[in-house]
């Protein structure tokens, strides 16, 4: 069997974690399996490179950036590497270049494009375990890129995809995926199987266990993930493309607190007015969210959307550079708000659910000031501070507890 | 013109010296001239990963102890990259990989073979400043390696050679090449111009300014090369095939404390023996300097040599593994031991040096315990102890005072 085993910062960030991480690599090793590790870089490593790069430049270039961070996950492999040597196993340390990971040409947000797994399965052959530097890539130029926010999960998936891997194991700090926070929402339920769509939706709203990117490879390559803890030996998750039906409608409750609703106000009444705009906004690579257009009024409507909150800033930068052409009035900017969904492939035939959702949220006097729906959940906006009682009341509605 | 320039760890170890470099390298840039620059890691960096790696595994794997210490000059090159950034100068920063760098196979010590020049030409035509990783390479499995000690001035004087470059320029803490170390010989002369060869002696015998590496390599290809201060706009000492003549007989003083003598004691004199016993130490990688045979007596004979003093342990261990092979009878070991050398291309036809030098130590009373020779060399091994009045005083005998 050939397992992708992927570790987080936090797993790596001293000494002993980096020989807790080599003796779960082992388990499997020494049942026979080949196994390929996928290494962010260590405990807070990537923030101190930043701050050194920002004590250099205030705003470094992104090229430079990627050249910069892409250390980071270097070092986490080569001290893995000596972990393995020091066990008496056969290990060999590899960077993006080494694999080669072939990604997109934006530095900070590359995506994956294609791996070429010969000098892995080189390695494997030869019975050494391979240890890879996840989160980076190389580009056409021959340049480093990293791959934004999630990057180490997107690699171990693709690894897996390319590899045909059996398994892919996250390992993170919670023990699998709940029905909700369970930080926030004490009664929240571990889940034993989720579907990739499930799972997606989720990690999109907020849950934090997985990125969307890295579940939406998983799908498209039906790689099975299971997501488990680092600390203890607890069974985890396990995301699937068909999932035993437990009867429940709803699988879990989500928040994202890194939102930033932007409304562009006044934009006149025509065709290509909402084209042009996220066209700008795509163009500079910046993620948005939920979409809102007012109707139509006095020759002019609203446009409201949510990007995460670091993007903002650029977001409406790149809007007020161009109010001219997109013939708007004013720019309204709100960084108090939050997302918070309900997520579950049993709700597409339960038209219910949201109205269950809304009447919650009524009950614990929590306005609402967007909604977005898709076939398998519920999102709105609400204020940053209702975040955690608004979790809590939508779990208890839907009876999500144990 | 093509300008190559060094500048080492201490050169780039904080935010001011980075800049600093920066603005060095801008003048040359702002006068016409395309510029490469090498960096070494920062400040104590490698130290600092090499003591990670320790923590890990007392005997790290060489190559990934590589595959860590290569991402120090990444950091340098990237900090860098930023640094003309924020002054508004074209640059890219290129590690060995990107160069690329080919190297002979040997991790912790390998050897340039070749450098690809296609990339850094094609960002020189556009205009760039190329900063590039020294001390590193990749070999022909697409590892990385390291290129040892004056691992950085050899990538320099490399790069020159491969892009024909005008001049190559090594920054240091010292503002050029003396006729001793001034810290010892407070009289000691700084030389305007010095031959290849007489560097290499003076590198070679522990000047400490420059790397012999570096200095055969400038030789061969006739690199032009400037060794000069980063703190001060001081000319420096260039060093090339022919230099005017000063009427100077010796162009300097050198020691080298970093130096153990081996002695193997009681072998079999017969035809074959050094060889047997060179070649064992030549496969260990293990640099041997300098080689004094007794003649043979009672049908054996006694080799003594110097070696590093980190690599003195291997070189035991390996001649102990071998004592049966080599019909050895004892091996000595010695680390409390000093070259002292003087060096100058004038001495070739002047029979007096040597005596002239044996006379000085004889005077300050201190004992020689082997003796060897080059045409622009002579150098003593002295105890460790003796080393700075053995200089002072041979520095005096010579006149080599302002």
């Amino acid at each position: 069997m050939l397992v992708v085993k992927k570790f987080g910062g936090t797993s790596v960030a001293n000494k002993e974690r980096i020989y807790n991480v080599a003796n779960r690599c082992l388990e499997d090793y020494r049942a026979g399996n080949q196994v390929v590790v996928v290494l962010s870089a260590m405990g807070k490593q990537t923030d101190v490179l930043i701050d050194m790069a920002k004590d250099i430049n205030d705003k470094p270039p992104k090229r430079e950036l990627d050249m910069l961070l892409t250390t980071g996950e270097q070092i986490s492999v080569a001290l893995m590497g000596m972990a393995f040597d020091a066990l008496n196993v056969p290990a060999v340390s590899l960077n993006a270049f080494q694999v080669a990971m072939h990604t997109t040409s934006v530095y900070g947000n590359a995506r994956l494009k294609r791996i070429d797994t010969e000098r892995i399965r080189h390695e494997l052959d030869n019975k050494k375990i391979v240890v890879v530097t996840g989160f980076q890539g190389i580009n056409k130029y021959d340049d480093f890129t990293t791959l934004g926010r999630g990057g180490s999960d997107t690699t171990a998936v693709a690894l897996a995809a390319a590899l045909h891997a059996d398994k892919c194991e996250i390992y993170t700090d919670v023990d699998g995926v709940y029905t909700a926070d369970p930080r926030i929402v004490p009664n929240a339920r571990k889940m034993k199987e989720i579907t990739y769509d499930e799972m997606l939706d989720l990690a999109t709203l907020g849950a934090g266990v997985l990125h969307n990117r890295s579940v939406e490879l998983a799908k498209k390559y039906n790689v099975p993930l299971v997501v488990r803890s680092s600390l203890n030996t607890s069974e985890g998750t396990t995301i699937k493309e068909v999932v035993k039906v437990e009867g429940m409608l709803i699988s879990g409750v989500a928040a994202e607190k890194n939102a930033t609703r932007i409304s562009v106000i006044g934009l006149e009444d025509r065709p290509g007015v909402a084209f042009r705009l996220f066209n700008l906004i795509a163009k500079a690579n910046i993620n948005v969210d939920m979409i809102l257009q007012s109707i139509g009024r006095d020759g002019t409507k609203d446009i409201s959307f949510t990007v995460p909150e670091d993007m903002s800033d650029d977001a409406v930068k790149i809007i007020e550079d161009n109010m001219d052409m997109l013939r708007a009035h004013q720019v309204d900017v709100n960084k108090d708000v939050a997302k918070v969904s309900v997520v579950g492939a049993g709700m597409m035939s339960n038209p219910g659910v949201a109205a269950k959702m809304f009447e919650a949220l009524f009950g614990a006097d929590i306005n609402i000031n967007m909604i977005s729906t898709s076939e398998i959940r519920v999102t709105v906006l609400i204020s940053e501070k209702d975040t955690e009682r608004a979790m809590r009341a939508v779990h208890d509605a839907f009876g999500l507890e144990d």
